[in-house]
């Protein structure tokens, strides 16, 4: 379950990746700066724009490093433009791809996750990953969907949700 | 990991009726009627915040029907208050509390399952569960949030997330 979790967090980067190409599009057809984006808040004690793909990425790769007893990459929180968050997030998936299942063999409901963040506190990988990393990556996604949403970018679930692996039946 | 997910959308379902239930107390205490949040929208095109918390339910039901190879409950959509979406809440809740993890010990990766909206469509059920529904049921819950929030309901992400089982370590 973790290995397949990480690849679809990585799967989810890659249409948010998408998601932004687009968005750079829009701009350029509506002849305004996309960048105008980057400090977008859909209320002004929320975060912005640029903070809900940093967070989206760093859920992501501190998920997997933590899961498979690794110290997660740093990296620094400088982005200015929609493009330089195309660079966060390239590579936050060129960090989850140089994961393999075997990385995670180890990991079990037993193991338990310390919070960088929350001295003290763990959790148990199932709970760390299922009840507060997977809402949590998914929280910051979509709010930055919703936000170039708000903003009049066209997209829909299918930019969200990506390719799907169906089956003829 | 089935089992474990279908607990974890009640979790959050859980989790979103409380947030639910601060915002009727917010309005008020601001002393406007909450029912105005139903048809709010962050953009024209987008689905209003009663569909929002709908499909969030009816994506957790499906999930649990299908992947344990039942017929998912047919709940009417005809709520107009936010105490109406609150019962419908607990209706999905309710359906997903009969679950046991006994139900999904024949569902594995090789499991087909048939999209009731996509005819001749079927998603392995790993493909279904965290590439399609996880991601999708996040995405409503995480709307209605961004609504309230964009409305101006006090909310944090701890409402989002709701409680931790936290192990002192």
């Amino acid at each position: 379950m973790y290995y397949l979790v990480i690849r679809q967090f990585a799967r989810s980067l890659r249409n948010l990746d998408a998601v932004l190409e687009k968005t750079i599009k829009h701009a350029e057809a509506r002849k305004f700066d996309v960048n105008n984006f980057i400090q977008a808040r859909l209320f002004p004690d929320m975060l912005p724009f640029v903070a809900q793909v940093r967070i989206a990425c760093d859920v992501a790769k501190t998920s997997a490093a933590l899961l498979s007893g690794k110290e997660p990459p740093k990296h620094e929180d400088n982005e200015t433009t929609v493009s330089d968050l195309r660079g966060r997030i390239a590579k936050c998936m060129a960090y989850l791809d140089s994961f393999t299942a075997a990385d995670f063999e180890k990991t079990s409901a037993q193991t338990l996750v310390q919070l960088p963040n929350r001295p003290g506190k763990a959790l148990y990988a199932e709970e760390y990953l299922l009840a507060r990393q997977f809402p949590n990556f998914y929280f910051h996604v979509t709010t930055a969907y919703d936000l170039l949403r708000h903003g009049g970018v066209e997209l829909g679930k299918g930019d969200y949700l990506g390719h799907l692996a169906f089956v003829e039946v």
